[in-house]
């Protein structure tokens, strides 16, 4: 039996993830049980969500328990079956998993991705996995956007905005983004074809807006919160949309330090619709995703970033770099070699 | 020609509405223009957004300018008419007019009332007029209440308020109000049949909600904001609406007083709809509304209130019982005599 390698929650969190708030430990795998297969992980996904999961706080799914494995998604390759339409070799999608060099899964629980020539193992942790289906599912159902609206995302040149904005482009939007470095924004201009970007560390936000958007916000797809939103409230059109997709901004922070928006009675002036959703919720429509954002894909239209850190053993530490606005695109542990 | 009394906007009130903010004045009337009638105002209807408009912010509809006369919607009975649809006699509802004796409208904007035997005068300032309006559209097009569903309305024994509990009441649901006073609570839960009411300036207002709803809150139909707003939206439940009405708690407040809910994160964990909406939107659909609430009110579905103050004079006075929580059901200023 291999020796699998799991990263445990020991300590929940105070602010930013510390040194022994996790603990690497190996364990002697027991033998595959019946329907399951044994999946090796190849990419390991780092969402803002995960830090969510470590606390204790009433979330969209339970905490993850103390000294249980850190939950998580991933891809990954079938070493070993027990369900005979996912066999060794197959290359999965885990759905919910764990921070873990393997996990044994119900075969019919995992979601064995195809293999299209051009379309490389790190796009269906991208446009084509849970942060693509987030940005297609929150703009299209809840933002709404039509031709010549103007499209403001924030965290923008993460996996989520970065496919936001060049959603909201091949609808005919007039999108700003709003990254943390002059390399993000310049990445959102002139690879992904935003109309403006906003370097939100050195500019005034809401003057920038003022200058990139003369019509105002129709819609705001929000990753962010604090004072970043409300300088997109405060410019919001009549009738504008705003998918609450991700407040990253008090992730890292006690239940005490969280403020509201202080301009949230604009939201009744200007009539807006805040709708807060979570990807899980979608799960019964990913087909419908997949395919708009398969098609976009193949045509050219989604440019795509992954930030790739090698090593299990670096997951904790470079999760941090979500929330210091480090990482270009989509965040990714390679846990284990891809195939070739 | 008659001789008009007005209320004028002089300052911009700081804070609650003060003595000198408005000045009542007296003016000779000219000669009723070509397609106007001269209503004589019987009815003011006293309305928390009529703060708003006194403000000098950018809310939904413009602020009243100083130095004329303020907004206000009114029921009255025309004294001379040069438009032949509208004779002299006919009781009317003004739209958006003025806080006047007299105002001298186009023939084509107000709206004649139909005389229903059983259905007093008032009732086209409450269930048949904007308040209940709003109630109508805001619960069911946006709270989309079902039976079964627990509703939750704040400033619950107000014009609005009262109307939206007896709505769900009938649509099916466990409703639980937010007053101001025992009294008020009462009345809720005696007269409008409402399943609970709490008193906030005497209960703490999360433990009320912790038992008077078991099984968490569906819709809050929010009128009032602030820490009341806080204690119903940290125990909505998953897919929850939020019809975004009113924040009477913050109208008196300088916008760098004012705070968003602390809790606004709960909004994406539960993965609620909140919907900003102004009542003027909906004019289009008022005689949708106005059939609904009309049936009920003649199946004695629908118990309301008028708070009438009586005297032109007395308006700036009376709109602060509107703040303070004096009043119960509609608010209006008793201009001149109703036909008997």
């Amino acid at each position: 039996m291999p020796t699998n390698q799991s990263w445990y929650l020991r300590k929940r969190p105070v602010g930013e993830v510390a040194e022994g708030d996790l603990e690497l430990v190996s364990e002697e795998m027991s033998a595959l049980g019946d329907g399951l297969v044994r999946v090796r992980t190849i990419y390991l996904s780092l969402d803002p969500t995960n830090r969510i999961w470590m606390s204790d706080m009433d979330a969209y799914l339970p905490p993850v328990e103390l000294n249980t494995p850190m939950r998580g998604g991933s891809i990954g390759v079938v070493e070993e079956s027990n369900f005979p339409d996912v066999p060794v070799g197959s290359i999965v999608n885990t759905g919910l998993a764990t921070w873990a060099l393997y996990n044994d899964l119900p075969g019919a629980a995992v979601n064995v991705l195809p293999v299209i020539p051009g379309v490389p193992l790190t796009a269906y942790m991208g446009p084509l996995g849970a942060t693509g289906m987030t940005a297609y599912f929150g703009l299209m159902d809840i933002g709404q956007p039509k031709a010549g609206d103007t499209l403001v995302v924030s965290a923008a040149a993460g996996a989520v905005g970065s496919m936001v904005g060049q959603i909201g482009k091949i609808q005919g939007c007039r999108v700003v983004g709003i990254a943390g470095s002059d390399e993000k924004c310049r990445w959102l201009t002139e690879e992904a074809g935003f109309d403006a970007a906003i370097n939100y560390k050195t500019e005034n936000v809401g003057e920038a807006l003022d200058r990139h958007c003369p019509d105002g916000i129709d819609v705001n797809f929000e990753n962010v919160g604090g004072e970043i939103m409300e300088a997109v409230i405060a410019r919001l059109n009549d009738f504008s949309r705003m998918p609450l997709c991700g407040l990253i901004s008090t992730y890292n922070l006690d239940p005490s330090e969280t403020t509201g928006p202080k301009n949230f009675d604009n939201l009744l002036m200007r009539r807006t619709k805040v709708q807060g959703f979570i990807i899980i919720d979608y799960l019964d429509r990913f087909m419908e995703g997949a395919a708009a954002m398969g098609g976009w894909l193949m045509e050219g239209k989604l440019k795509f970033e992954t930030d790739i850190v090698v090593g299990l053993e670096n997951a904790p530490s470079a999760l941090g770099r979500l929330f210091t606005g480090a990482n270009l695109g989509k965040l990714v542990v390679q846990v284990s070699e891809p195939p070739a």
